[in-house]
């Protein structure tokens, strides 16, 4: 199939029938969003599969392989709630698994998972077990945000500032050696296997105020559009403010602002907020980064940046 | 790996922590089920796999085999709420798919999602979409009782008759058919690729005041045992009882009763009940094949019957 995932998902979108009152967010955000009894209730699942998001050697090259595979399940589902402002309350999990694994590997996938259910404070409460030719691995995850509010790609505003938590760029690096069956850099390399989801972060700028957001997964220019384009705006980036880690530098030298761009899977949380936010935000770990006008399009430096992310689609590993 | 199915799930029910208060039923019935706001929630999930569930070239054997698929995908989750009593609300899909799969394939799937949807009227409202090199699609569901309560495997009492609906074993016979390549009966064929959810059934049995329920995914007496075991009681089943098609029996003579007892997929629902309930509920469409009674195990005729079903773990297609 030549479609991007993208297109799928628009395919999908076209050919569904949304039918209930209570949906107050369908396709096209980080998670739906629907109303049950005066509550906001969060949708949303992610799925690693075997060849796409992770290849079956890696387990050689890093000794928690699948302990962090269990934990990085549960923290990109929950990366999807934090960027709506929600917090994690149950969740199911699919496994597909194939004759390969060893019970002693799906034993650490399953401690990963509860350390990462331990950290982030819910539970999981069910799910299926099949036996698959070939990996996967499926979260679904029910949210809700006690605000009785979320926040939204499509909120950005013209004079409101762009703030990112953390570094970018560094997750792409840590898979680069994955694929290349070296590890220099463990540092990198978790960053890619087992990110962090923001939730303190999402929780506490719904709380301040912030209308506007999304995480880093595809790529911080591909989700900074998925803003620009939902809301109807332009965003101006500093590339001087672009944060970069040490680590980062030092494996990819001049190049690692691209890596930060383009990167992707970084779980970083993206903001847009009215100046007089600023220091509340900063001092929550938002470094700011850029400007929303009217307009369209991602600049940085003025210069026009293209659209273009990790689509593991297209791209596969 | 060797393990089966079932005991893979006991080995992810023992590593989990269930934290939140809320969990009124976790791992181990057909939904896990949860308190939101003094309302019930249900939440399940099921996967269907390429090479485990259904092979590719069964699409070169049935016209509408994508469509079916879809609908197949939403009837068997919609089967686990009914046999708790609820009702379906939101769902999301995961889709992993393949080159090999075809933009045209993909819009018969959706077709066939969007006419189960409206059939149990409820919504699509999220998903993820990856490539994968192995076609597999998972559904999740929210539902809940609107009665503010459940029916439960471990609910069967001593003295309560045991009751069922439309027939059993039909399916089996329709996989063995796209097993061999050969689609003789279609009735036998449809029945195994697209499954009715008894979703009305259940949600009247529920107010008629049943207690217990469950689907018959793995094969009749198998899930019997679920409901024996949990409850700790013995059922007794009348061969003469047990309900067969017609087409079954044509395809099937003297083996019809085999395919009835472990036959799998009929995604019919299993109640036990008091006799006084039993009128109204042969009324909705149950019939009447057993009793409970005091001690363990499954008998048919008063012959033990050993605890053995359909586990795709072991068995594969």
């Amino acid at each position: 199939m030549k479609l991007g995932e993208f297109e799928l998902i628009s395919l999908l979108s076209k050919t569904l029938k949304n039918k209930r009152n209570g949906i107050k967010v369908g396709i096209g955000d980080d998670t739906a969003v629907f109303e049950l009894n005066g509550t906001l209730g969060l949708l949303t699942c992610d799925a690693l599969v075997e060849g796409v998001h992770f290849l079956r050697n890696w387990k050689s090259l890093t000794p928690d392989f699948f302990y962090y595979l269990g934990r990085k399940l549960v923290s990109i589902s929950v990366s999807d709630v934090a960027s709506m402002g929600g917090a994690p309350l149950y969740s199911l999990i699919t496994l597909g698994i194939p004759d390969w694994m060893e019970v002693e590997e799906l034993k650490e996938l399953y401690e990963g998972v509860n350390s990462a259910l331990e950290e982030y404070d819910f539970s999981l409460i069910g799910g299926d077990t099949v036996k698959s030719p070939n990996f996967f691995l499926d979260l679904s995850l029910l949210g809700t945000s006690n605000k009785n509010r979320v926040m939204l790609r499509s909120k950005a505003k013209p004079g409101d500032l762009v703030g990112v938590t953390g570094t970018l760029g560094d997750s792409r690096a840590g898979l680069e050696q994955l694929l290349r069956g070296k590890v220099e850099d463990t540092y990198l390399v978790e960053r890619f296997l087992n990110p962090e989801a923001r939730l303190k972060e999402g929780v506490k700028a719904l709380e301040i105020g912030v209308l506007c957001s999304t995480d880093v997964s595809d790529g911080f220019v591909f989700n900074l559009y998925t803003i620009a384009e939902s809301s109807k705006v332009r965003i101006d980036l500093n590339s001087s403010e672009i944060p970069v880690s040490e680590n980062l530098e030092k494996f990819a030298g001049d190049g690692a602002l691209q890596y930060a761009l383009y990167g992707g899977e970084d779980y970083e949380l993206i903001i847009t907020f009215p100046e007089e936010k600023k220091e509340k935000l900063e001092n929550l770990g938002f470094k700011t980064v850029g400007t929303v006008s009217e307009g369209e399009g991602v600049f940085l430096d003025d210069k026009f940046l293209e659209k273009k992310g990790y689509d593991h689609f297209k791209g596969g590993v």
